[in-house]
């Protein structure tokens, strides 16, 4: 037996199933509850394609949902989807030791806090993803490019959990910058995500190229980076303008892209609106912030859910 | 011979075979304009059915487009929709004498301009239809209810071409309320089109049920319904905030309505986005009047069109 901490991974699509991997990579052993691929991945392991190598692997134990684990995990790594209406908490309750540490890899704000409340006792890591990654078929995933984790103890500081994990990650082959201020973090994040993420979405898929080169969409674009500005600094994070040039710019010299958001739609699958903009919105409101632009993009997006019947 | 004045419908559609209808029936002789329906209405006439009775009719002459006219209109009747790109003005310049007046019963803000520009020496009478008809099949139209118009010359006032229009669609059978202030009007009813219209579109064909009972629809129809007013105030057509309400429960009365953009939006079709949408944020950037929630919606339609490859 490794005397390495033993993971746990919910939810291993692509982003789940890589930092498995890196973490099986650093010697750990790696479980893993699984849904619909549990047969397959059961069969065939992990099959996962990466300019870091091959990086495929067969989980220590494969658990199918309703099981009951065989050892407690000293970190639960968590990467399903934020949906309106999933409840996180009651999905990894069955799998939460007592000294289980709590790993978010997972999009958007405020998504730590329901935990927080679920699991006070659990040290909390929020960690940020910045990977191209796809799941091509059940257990099959291509890693394109980056990888790189921002990470830190929620709400906030580093913990020696926290170190403790990223330097595993560190060892298993990706970069970690770890950060006091997790949740600074999340809003500087925010700041692309939360207007071309949901934007690209009522504007059909569109991609970034598509959303800057329209007449107005640059300018749109700015004042809704404004908006996630104005409410991240009401929440003590404040951020220099600069920033919105930089995104700007940074989007410019991307090719044209079409964000996770974007496919989700595209591929009829449900949008982390809430986790991405709805917070955010939630929060100005809560503050008093006018946020007219990010208001209309979301309330958009919930007549398309009451419309499909999905709310 | 009748003694009547000549009328030359452009754009037979629902709309349009509707009012020559109805001057047909006030003994004028009525000549149509037709593109794709050019045989059948030739072979068939116009069928039109309608609470007032049976209308249908044989237009005088059918012309064809690129067709040379054999009289010049008294009044040519321009019913084709307003959307980004068409030039209006030169698909009715062969079929325009020195003395036709122009009428345009037409939906949307500020349309009337460059046809002024083009026609400097016509009258231009413009009119708002109130009225529910449907193209069932080419040449042949469901009049379902209302038909009222409001009827005023462009700029202001009403002057004696529009008296002896309106007396022919009263002797016609409909109901016509002249006005000295058209433009006024127009502002009047895109307090409501203006938001309903094209967030309907963003909003996948959302009807005004889903529009309104959505968390937060109501209140963005409301912020937008605000813009609108405010802008019109800017251009010298102040409103009372009473209006406000009145739209909403206008709207909450009817039952679940899709309106005419999202019909055109859901088969496919090219909806009047600048005509209802564009002209007025145009006007608004003007007066340096903010419409941030008027705004996201347009740039938001500008970007699916340019996906589409539209624009």
């Amino acid at each position: 037996m490794s005397d390495k901490p033993h993971i746990l991974i919910v939810g291993a699509g692509a982003i789940g199933s890589f930092y498995g991997a890196i973490l099986k990579q650093a010697g750990c052993p790696v479980d893993t509850v699984l849904r619909s691929e549990y047969q397959v991945v059961r069969d065939n392991g992990i099959r996962i394609t990466s300019r870091l190598g091959d990086l495929s692997y067969q989980p220590d134990h494969v658990y199918r949902d309703g099981d009951t684990p065989e050892v407690w995990p000293d970190y639960l790594i968590l990467c399903v989807k934020v949906l309106p209406g999933a409840n996180r908490a009651e999905v990894i309750k069955p799998w939460m030791g007592p000294d289980t540490r709590l790993v978010l890899i997972e999009n958007g704000l405020d998504i730590e806090r329901e935990l927080a409340e679920a699991f006070p006792a659990n040290p909390i890591i929020s960690c940020l993803a910045f990977i191209a990654a796809s799941r091509m078929e059940p257990g099959v995933v291509e890693h394109k490019a980056y990888g790189k984790l921002i990470m830190g103890s929620y709400p906030k500081g580093i913990d020696e959990h926290c170190r403790t994990l990223s330097e595993l990650f560190i060892e298993g082959g990706i970069k970690v910058d770890l950060t006091e201020a997790v949740v600074g973090e999340r809003w500087r994040k925010c700041l692309w995500n939360t207007p071309f993420n949901p934007l690209s979405v009522i504007a059909n898929g569109a991609d970034t190229k598509t959303i800057l080169e329209t007449e107005g969409g640059e300018a749109l674009i700015r004042e809704m980076i404004g908006e996630v500005m104005a409410v991240a600094a009401a929440e003590g994070y404040p951020m220099d303008e600069s920033l919105i040039d930089q995104n700007i710019e940074g989007t410019r010299k991307m090719p044209a892209y079409k964000n996770s958001m974007a496919l989700d739609y595209i591929n009829g699958r449900p949008i982390e609106r809430d986790a991405v903009l709805g917070n955010v919105v939630t929060i100005a409101q809560r503050h008093g912030i006018p946020v007219p632009h990010l208001n209309t993009v979301l309330v958009t997006l919930k007549m398309r859910a009451r419309l499909e019947g999905c709310e």
